[in-house]
């Protein structure tokens, strides 16, 4: 099984609720450094996991729709605590969708697994993973 | 699958037995930064993986059990050579008991892996992954 | 010269005021990896820098005052961008005040040079750097 | 599952063939930083995962063969692209094959998988991870 | 005096000539991580060294101009070893001309010092670092 | 001003004496991760800062003295708390000998300033810095 992984960033506010989270009930932020990890059993005929200028795009694209924000005033995660577990899942869907449209090439439908994973400190992270959608 | 990780470390000194370790035979010691990453399928009622101020505690404490310890000197280990890999699974099987005591909160029951990883240096590290017992 | 540094972290929220600064204008937030180094050109009579436990709670607490927070919000710092380089400079005074309070010990007299680092991603970090008052 | 990793690095020179690469295309290099995990189920009698002297021996022979070359100018990779993740394996299969040998001793038989993955920037990286032959 | 950081990459092939560099004589290559430190002893009017979007555009372009190069073909380098030191000047004098341009905005004649750092592995690194001229 | 930065590492045991080091009164150990940068004000005839060769070698052969060891038994340090801080001025001094020795080849004269980085664990590290003895 082959991978590639490509690494950037975006920086939020949030809170949450529920006494598990302690003093992070209040509006406070983070840095969030993202890894995306591609996987697929079998190179494509450029010798290749992935198109990674595109791949870097997309990733890129994601992130600033999330870049800068506070996500407590985002309507897609209304009542929902928008931990770093559930942010690498958003993300995870997000790209997944991407993929979907075509936005990573042609050959991207030999890609089958995927992963996410946010760092939101030196001693801290989180990730979601999962298999892709086959065509 | 959702995975969270948090990072801490112990310093100890040790000695191995046996031709394969060459000076290492001798008295040193060592710095281990820890990884502790916890998974399961779904997240819980509040979102996450585990209550990460419970978990950064449980690590906490397992190491404080081993830190500033000459491990030739522990009971636990007599007879056996306490290498990366063996301690990686030490720590595993403490923080395993520590989860079925309840020490990690009424969700972490649905916590199924977990994986332990040491790093002994800037290029040198192990692990040991496993299961987790299904209550 | 010797130095000693250690590490923690800390996660606001603020916003910018400014063109220059773009869409950071919004509500947002960052995790702030900080390196704090203290220096002196002789070590103290038990051969060290600083008391690096005393150290290590003095920066923990004086982040404290700041974790989880929203900048915007906080009184110290109305009218002023909270960039990072700005709160290096907080961090900085805010320890050098602990310093002449004594929290960092009968030896700490001994420190000539400090410098405040904040890491707000893989890919930009800023410090602020200065002599230490002489007792 | 037991791991142990060790990392080491060389530098190469190289191009690639096809439009997804764009400026790629034109002669250019990396810096590899490489990182083998070998794993297996259970221990071997020194309580370890392999002979990690003999291990940093094979890694760092098998980089010897590719460090400071041309990689457009060596027969082994006539005709293909010398992406990262096609790095990944060759190392993978090289490594396989000093296994085979008894290079990594008499206890390897035991070591079920290995994962080779090559950093070629702070921001992108690739591996292959694959089963290994059982004697 | 306040610093800020920012970095990015390049990737290049090259050659040396020398005795003291053994096999590095042979045409190879390097990924040098680049770190780009500009200080000054006081903020700007917006609580800043630089306006650190266009010191991210500045980095960049001037990395642009070297990657994906074979070295030993430009011109500009002719009859002289690229090493890493030398190319940490390289990159230093060619942003001091982009500063006094005006490149990095109108408040960047307050910047006083400047490092250029390049990072060719995870074990060896290179820098310059100067004083800038004074407007 | 130019500088090149070297990493390798050795691992030790050792206790200390004084109740400012609490629980690390306590036979325990290290691995310390050390940085060796040297700089000068202009290059060698080369190109380069120094032999990064010899360099290598002169760093592994003075952490090799060190490494594996009981630093209480060593009659060099009777008397003295080994703390990190200690350490990298033993090994500053070990070095500046090798210098004078011609270690590090006929150019080394033109090294003016070194410093010696050994970092503990991933939250704490400790130098000394200091001129070189000019020719």
């Amino acid at each position: 099984m082959y991978a590639v992984n490509i690494r950037d960033h975006f920086m939020i506010a949030h809170s949450f609720r529920g006494a598990v989270f302690g003093p992070a009930q209040k509006l406070h932020g983070a840095t969030y450094i993202v890894d995306l990890e591609m996987r697929r059993p079998e190179l494509d005929p450029d010798n290749i996991v992935v198109d990674i200028g595109l791949a870097g795009e997309v990733l890129r694209s994601t992130l600033q729709e999330l870049n800068f924000r506070n996500l407590d005033d985002e309507a897609a995660f209304a009542g929902r605590n928008t931990t770093t577990e559930f942010m690498a899942r958003v993300i995870f869907d997000r790209i997944v969708a991407r993929i979907a449209k075509g936005d990573l090439g042609p050959h991207a439908g030999g890609l089958t697994q995927m992963k996410v994973t946010l760092h939101e400190s030196h001693v801290a992270w989180a990730d979601f993973e999962g298999s892709l959608p086959q065509p």
